[in-house]
């Protein structure tokens, strides 16, 4: 206790320490950290040395940071590659570590950084560890007037948690290698290390099976990758202390191997593969052998590809309706004495137990999976809610969260960042809480192909990607949201798109036109958050694997700050007693919102494409003229009418309305504002 | 001759159409066209058929010209994909092709496109051919109040040369997989055919060998495509009707053949990769039977992974100095009567000629190759200059231009557009014109990596697609540049980084800060043209491969448009004898560029990597001051001091020199300005 006490104490100097100078921008938070008061500036003669080989991967990550490094200053350092047994003279950085880490769970990351003017010495207990700090280091970059320089501090600093992932469904909509490998990058840069891959489901296998090859041959898309491509991805995750988790979604979320080979199925329906969302009703069959043979050939097959112990199964979502209206597998139900469909899942997940276990692979799978007799060495992994997570934990089971972590459904990162994998009020005891491995953020792909992905994923997943490695005590929103806009800006050398496509899709939105009023637009609105867009597509209509994600819901921004700034230029304006300041702020904002629409109308007649969210940009006027009105009977402490108030309420409340799968983001603001009428 | 005629006269009013109607964007401009004055309105129900199944690559071809044309209209069609043998009802276009082309030299490429209000229809002799039409479909894309449309006209096009290419240097900068592709994209959007890839020089090996591994391994930086890699960009490419031949540079530049496997060196000299560009010493030795045997195990292998007939060997610049030095292989030479070593090198060319003959492959490579003996059926690659082309038919070899399109040195879309693969007054007859296969815009990869390269390729590499493809009688300079700036934009859809790498540079060099005031100077100018970059790095220094590619220089873009523009209305102005209008645009534009040197200096304060470039923005400063100062003696018709023209001049002349590898491009109007005063 006297221990958690002195953590604690070192841990708030540093915190105040941070908000203090507001110059660090480091995200993930470390642990501890001392910050001196002078700078250690980088110059030409920059050079790392690696005093300890083992293994080469350290060697290629460093010169990736000397690379990145000299990108961003312009410095144009001599040194070039890192090699093995290659000394390195008068280096300003050496790197020391006591081992090779291992890509798997529970490694050592720690590290220790201490920067002087003189010199930077980085010390780990392996090489994974060093990348960390290798990154940690990279975010201390400043610059002023005098050059480049890195503040002089000493950082100590691991994770709290060791499974910080992400998962990519790369079976909705199908992702490029090199938009994986982008990704992993971010993930590095925020100290990540896992990537599970959602490889199949109802429409389509992503994953070359030499086994099986109708699975990913069926679809004619070649939307797959090659088992070259996969081994390739593993190996470049593996070289930034990341594994790489598979999963191949079992029994339900089925159609892509029911279609390739029929003969799994538990009905007798002829299938196709999907190209709708939803949940859908082709599941395995677990009463034949043969499905358990195939199971067993092809996890063999995967479990080859895939070096982590883990491999998860899915589990999710059968919804039953093909095993209830299935004689032959009502009938075995009886025989074996299998109660109900749940409990014939479990009878389904016993059995790949075995599989998996026979191939020396540890089995995780979605909630769903927590039935009865389920083995103690497999992984809970909770989606439906934190109850389901605790439940897991008090039976026994190690845990992952990603109830909360659903980047797809477009919440704020301030909201994600506040949700602890260790749930609240949970009352788990210190040793249960070790059963919670941590957590990983969820990339469902219905509406994100190539070009919109990076926008999903970043920035809010680095505010999730904190929560899994600082002091859970790190939790002040604003701050945050000041570190996460230099972490998004700082992403982009990744080659992540996640920025620069807003741009390109206003310019294709635009036909080419000027893209400003369509950006003062989409700048204040928000795609539709859960699962609210799904029900907005044309009448009576689903959306397809094929509905083109180019349209401005797809140019709009997940948490968006211009809507933040201004509700707190709101709550500031009423907090001051109406400081006439903020009122000029807030009316100059009204005025240019209220003005946008006949420009963008202008640019509508040349680009149809844009007619769609035309009367969003006639709700941002009528807004933007009631907000105006209300500034000036504050203003002039007037009454309204008597019927004013509510009808402007009344407007408001019409404002929320969804227009093209979009809502707009700074309503609730203005009504706040008119509540502050005198009646 | 009589058709000559017949063919010009269709062609001129067709050309007089597309200048009164300023409405189509077509690029390369087809053959003959003719525009009806109505509109073809396109709905959600717009489905595509094909109506005669001569290969699978057409159907995903029209899918994607499908789903491209959706991105952009937003209509969300409800066709999905294109299947052979699957009806289509009521289709709006339909397409029809004889034969399945092949993807080889002088397959037919030829189309004919009839758009009415009610129906479009595609012929084509081959699916390549419809390809080719089906991206001319997509260019006519309009769009007016009503919706989305196409004009009613009658094309029919084919190429005027059957050689359309575009090297891409993957040795000197290695490009990524997806890099390639989304060029491949490019390239098929402009109606291009040839892939050609130069795979290895003195700086790396770029292909996986299984049979001589070390060739990629060597490096150990994994810059290699796997074979499984290459085979996909084959395959990629084929599926767009485009070629890809490989060069393998022999005898000279090379370093990464000798560095792998020593014996083939033609000294006793140890040498490792370069990391410095330009020509270096290391050269095969053409003396040993090793060589041969290497170099005939290493093409069978390769010739197997590139199914096209033609192979490129390089051949260029071969210093001969390691020849000169060995006194073995002076004494080879003496022995077998071979006078110097330009016969040297046809002899092992004769020996190569042998080896690729052996595996079914024609000899392609650069000019140098051209030496008595050549066989006939050798391809001249020509980057010297015409003249080596013209001597290379004159002597009846089939004959490559890129002299002139070596689009790595900067020079403006006019110039290369002004070049025409048949040399201006070389007098070749009709028959010798038949030699000329075409040409291919040549991307060196000395200053461009995955950020950049795009941004150098295109769009002006779009410009000598029309050369080769249009009629040699297209040549209006305005137009075409009208017509590039929607094909740039268009160019996006493909993924391509031309437009968007450069906001994404501005905000890694301003430090996240406000980019405009970077945007404004960059605006007017450009990077050095032909090889005057190489001599501007640090002192006695050169550019190495880590050399960053991230500067302001990086971030410029050739062939501004600004520059031009500011030139234009300068011209105007001097033209409409000094009127105000003009004047007052002069002005505007002077007075921003004039101040825009304090904030960028504000900006570089807290971004260091800025500073390199301010000497240039003061030199902006001085060039707007003396245009400023010029119109107001111009206006006013007072005679300036006596020295003032002078100094004036003087002053203009220091604006023109480089900083920091880049030139101002606006210097030139206000030097032609001045000389308008009236002394």
């Amino acid at each position: 206790m006297k221990k958690l006490f002195k953590t604690l104490a070192v841990f708030f100097i540093t915190l105040t320490t941070i908000f203090a100078t507001e110059t660090l921008n480091l995200m993930p938070v470390p642990k501890s950290l001392e910050l001196n008061n002078s700078k250690c500036y980088l110059h030409r003669e920059f050079k790392i040395e690696i005093k300890s080989h083992h293994g080469d991967d350290l060697y290629t990550y460093a010169t990736r940071i000397l690379r990145r490094l000299d990108e961003r200053t312009g410095l144009c350092f001599h040194q070039d590659i890192l090699v093995p047994n290659e000394p390195v003279e008068n280096a300003f950085l050496t790197i020391e570590t006591q081992r090779q880490g291992q890509v798997k769970l529970y490694e050592n990351e720690s590290y220790e950084l201490v920067i002087s003017e003189s010199e930077i010495k980085l010390n780990a207990v392996t090489d994974i560890g060093a990348m960390r700090g290798l990154e940690t280091l990279l975010q201390l970059l400043g610059a002023d007037e005098n050059g480049y320089f890195f503040p002089t501090l000493k950082i100590n600093d691991e994770p709290r948690f060791p499974w910080r992932g992400l998962m990519i469904d790369v079976a909705r909509h199908f992702h490029d290698v090199h938009v994986i490998k982008r990704n992993i990058d971010g993930m590095a840069a925020l100290k990540m290390n896992v990537l599970h891959l959602h490889l199949c489901d109802d429409q389509g296998f992503r994953i070359e099976s030499k086994v099986f090859p109708k699975l990913h041959l069926i679809s004619g898309e070649e939307q797959y990758f090659s088992q070259e491509q996969i081994k390739d991805i593993v190996r470049y995750a593996k070289a930034r202390g990341i594994r790489v988790i598979p999963e191949f979604d079992v029994p339900g979320h089925g159609t892509s191997f029911i279609v390739a080979y029929p003969e799994l199925s538990s009905s007798n329906k002829p299938v196709t593969l999907e190209r709708t969302w939803g949940v859908h009703d082709p599941t395995l069959n677990p009463t034949e052998d043969i499905t358990y043979k195939f199971l067993d050939q092809l996890f063999e097959e995967m479990g080859t590809l895939f070096p982590d112990e883990y491999f998860h199964i899915g589990g999710d979502e059968n919804n039953g309706k093909e095993w209830s209206a299935n004689e032959k597998i009502k009938k075995f139900m009886k025989d074996n004495h299998i109660p109900d469909n749940h409990a014939l899942q479990t009878y389904f997940n016993k059995q790949i137990l075995k599989i998996l276990t026979h191939h020396q692979k540890k089995m995780i799978g979605w909630d769903e999976i927590l039935q009865p007799e389920l083995p103690r060495e497999s992984v809970v992994h909770s989606w439906r809610g934190p109850n389901f997570l605790v439940q897991a934990v008090r039976n026994g089971y190690q845990t992952i969260l990603s109830n909360g972590y659903y980047i797809d459904l477009i919440q704020p990162a301030s909201y994600h960042y506040m949700i602890d994998p260790v749930p609240q009020d949970s009352n788990l005891t210190e040793e249960e809480i070790k059963f919670v491995l941590g957590g990983e953020a969820t990339m469902w792909s219905e509406f994100v192909d190539d070009d919109v992905i990076d926008s999903r994923i970043w920035p809010r997943t680095a505010a999730i990607a904190e929560r899994f490695w600082s002091p859970a005590e790190i939790q002040d929103i604003d701050d945050m949201y000041r570190r996460l806009e230099v972490t998004c800006f700082r992403l982009e050398e990744h080659g992540l798109n996640h920025i620069r496509y807003q741009e390109m899709f206003f310019r294709r939105l635009t036909n080419n036109q000027d893209t400003r009023p369509l950006k003062t637009l989409v700048d204040v609105i928000e795609m539709l958050k859960i699962y609210n867009r799904h029900r907005t597509f044309f009448k009576n209509e689903k959306y397809q694997s094929h509905t083109p994600l180019t349209r401005v819901v797809d140019a709009t921004l997940p948490d968006p700050k211009i809507p933040r700034e201004f509700s707190k230029l709101i709550d500031q304006y009423i907090s001051s007693d109406f400081s006439p300041e903020y009122e000029q702020k807030i009316r100059n904002q009204l005025n240019l919102w209220k003005k946008n629409d006949p420009d963008l109308r202008a640019i509508a007649k040349k680009s149809p494409m844009l007619n769609e969210i035309l009367p969003m940009s006639e709700k941002l006027t009528t807004m933007s003229e009631i907000g105006i009105k209300t500034l000036e009977y504050i203003k002039s402490q007037k009454k309204p009418s008597i019927f004013w108030k509510r009808n402007a309420l009344k407007s408001l409340e019409n404002c929320k309305e969804q227009v093209a799968g979009t809502e707009l983001m700074v309503v609730a603001p203005i009504e706040k504002l008119v509540m502050k009428i005198t009646d």
